[in-house]
């Protein structure tokens, strides 16, 4: 049975946070995503690995995209999904985070997603001993969320080395750039860590005022000159402006922003031939990145989102389903 | 496979517009409408037919009754089924729909079912190409709500015709009289045009100033008095009092509304022996129709929710399960 | 086919209140119950009883905690459910309780689970005539929360007497003690009623004006002092402070509170050894409960939420599997 976390050996394991996985976890994982992606060619879109376990998707932050994309994922292979939301609740204050997962362990949960406001939620859940069940990050505060990253990794290997050639294979030598509100963005530090880990070279560009203190120990380059990095980048990664962040104390104008850090046309053009362009979704066209951009066939939004499900059936498979001769029954199964 | 849209053709077919359907489409919903209606009575009240298809309620106005309605639905045809309430976020903003479409076909919803205040979402959302799955227009501004008039419709065809008679049959030469607010109803403008295409004769009631602007065009006739049409009714259908649009501008008092156009005990006497009162529900008890009424055996309120289930189960049978061969294997499979 | 409900005999029971229940009744549940618990030891933790049938959770007030509790059992039972949230709604206007269950009968909902504000709604709606489905009280206003009192006498049973010993056992000569707000307490209300008919001995300590009007009628006795009472005490309930309701009309200050009727390790002490403490959840930790007790051995609160997923299975099983040859149906594919 894998442990994806960094925590203490347990019986079940944990995704809490992208610095946490091997480089061999992290290949496990997009390799299973590789098989999981081939069931929706299938004529039942379904897998039975998953049935009778309980996945519980508790989110103190409201996310319809993250959380369809975790419901979708273990409907897909099974399971039975409870959705607690607990934004506004007495039971989104710190104190209780114990109280519910105390609750939620009770009621049988094998797996926890959980999305909070607090940076740190879901490490406290997972090496808290409240709970028996796996727990996976879906987002907390400003810190990380890994399975954004490993749908980014995925749709990179497939797009820059191939869904087949890709399988085995890390991200070595590959050049990503990621742009934007690098300060706020738990993409951008979980893509980081994990990027790095898959032997890719990553540079950040972001306005000086949006640079995390301590990059200097992130594994990245920093840079402030957007159009000097494109033509060095086999990837780019537009954050999504957060506007309600966007005050004068950290950047003069939209326009500005746009004008300096957005992508556009043009600048897409300096970027190799086969170079991607990646969002996480959802896009503020017209900010990040312009219409053109962000239709054009370089851009991966879209398949980034097909991709999220694949990467969270195969975190919930290996957590869950887990053992080494799971993974071969069903490889069984499958080539029926 | 069927194409239930006057879109393009396309892989998938689509349910916009009551006003598209041939009167062979709507025999067919209906008549399938009948079988599935049976599957209530087998000891497990489910068939396998959309087992791994994922249906997703995207819901931008509130509406229980008419969500759970299509939930139910799926999951007795072993659907998964994913709620996407809309409402209030940021997504309810009209440049994000092509996204939050991109997104749901990305997850792999193979049906979308949407409820949508700006009357044309619903088309634009199956003709912009952004997505490969079915939409179902669970009703769209004061535009079309087609389910409902399909379940008036076939609620029509049960009591007036008979459940095992109707098969195979329309309503040629019933006369059914829509009263209400007729200006803002998609219920009424769906039932109009479906009525017309199943042969009926539509006869709409409603006060001077909730005649919309056009309606010389619509196939039907207008009238102003109640108490004359009814004597020639087979069936009348009572529009909900939106109250929050029952303002001066339109009509007086609502003590006034329900004496001109409520239905009592009194009117219903006049009505055919055999006549049905109808209701899309729910009902405003003593405003658009008496106690007395809504509680006799001739007020088909009830029926139409419990028809309701049966001819949404059709509608995604039809447009998911799709095929001609799908269907014998059904019948098949029922005939054990 | 068993009728749980205090009701005229009907095709199916109901669950509304604890005090309809006869001792044989509470007893055959709780024994459903255990082997209801046995199936989270399962490979696959899901029974395929209920399959094809639908449980709707009707909810007028919110409580996350309640609804997953049911949520869950439903689905390890294989039961389709569908969440209907009345709050704030129209229907959540006392006139059209009727036309909402009139709905969800027509929909085909083989249990509503209500939870309400009203003290009486779950049987209004049992009685009513209106669905033919089961009604499962969760909770109404001041009356009742039968499926809790259960949970809490499975757990007495198990912690007491034993889960296999316990078989067919009620909780006769045990000596329970109730502490808190009994007057706002439905819980209190359900487990006074059943903890007799079980056999129990019961006792409640509240500050004077938390105590109800009436309660001289209640088959149990009443203390103002708690710490005479805790050494003849086999299990100490102590309900949850609502602090909305304490005001300076009914007690003076939490602090005040805490001290009088507070559980702390010291009181805790002059239990007798093998004594539980019980509390139905959230708790206020520091109010009626200290950190100190809520996390000692002795006290129950996970289990009760555990019991309270295989109290539900039971009573749902019961009331919708619910004929004797299903039982042995059940038991017989158990023992495979």
């Amino acid at each position: 049975m894998l442990h994806l976390s960094g925590g203490s050996p347990r019986t079940r394991g944990h995704l809490v946070s992208a610095a946490d996985l091997t480089r061999d976890d992290a290949v496990l994982i997009l390799d299973t995503a590789e098989e999981m992606a081939r069931v929706a060619d299938r004529p039942i879109k379904k897998l039975p690995t998953l049935r009778g376990r309980t996945v519980v998707n508790l989110f103190f932050e409201d996310s319809t995209r993250t959380r369809i994309s975790f419901e979708a994922a273990a409907q897909r292979l099974s399971a039975d999904v409870i959705n607690f939301s607990a934004k506004g609740s007495s039971v989104s204050k710190g104190e209780s985070l114990k109280d519910t997962a105390l609750t939620l362990e009770a009621m049988g949960a094998d797996a926890v997603v959980i999305r909070h406001h607090d940076s740190g939620a879901p490490h406290r859940l997972a090496t808290s001993g409240w709970i028996n069940g796996s727990v996976v990050n879906a987002g907390d505060g400003t810190h990380e969320h890994p399975t954004q990253a490993l749908l980014d990794a995925f749709t990179l290997r497939r797009r820059l080395v191939g869904p087949d050639a890709g399988l085995g294979q890390d991200l070595s030598g590959r050049r990503v750039t990621i742009v934007g509100d690098v300060l706020h963005s738990r993409v951008a530090r979980s893509n980081v860590h994990l990027l790095h880990t898959l032997g890719a070279e990553v540079t950040l560009v972001a306005p000086p005022t949006l640079v995390p203190i301590g990059v200097e120990h992130w594994p990245c380059e920093v840079s402030y000159d957007l159009d000097a990095v494109l033509p060095k980048s086999d990837a780019v990664m537009m954050l999504r402006v957060q506007r309600e962040r966007m005050n004068a104390a950290f950047f003069p104008t939209e326009r500005e922003y746009a004008r300096r850090y957005g992508l556009d046309g043009e600048r897409m053009a300096r970027m190799p031939e086969d170079a991607v362009v990646m969002h996480p979704g959802p896009m503020n066209r017209g900010m990040e990145i312009t219409a053109e951009v962000a239709d054009s066939a370089r851009c991966t939004a879209v398949e980034q989102v097909a991709n999220g499900v694949s990467i969270r059936m195969a975190v919930l498979y290996l957590l869950l389903g887990g053992s080494e001769s799971a993974v071969t029954n069903y490889r069984t199964e499958e080539s029926k």
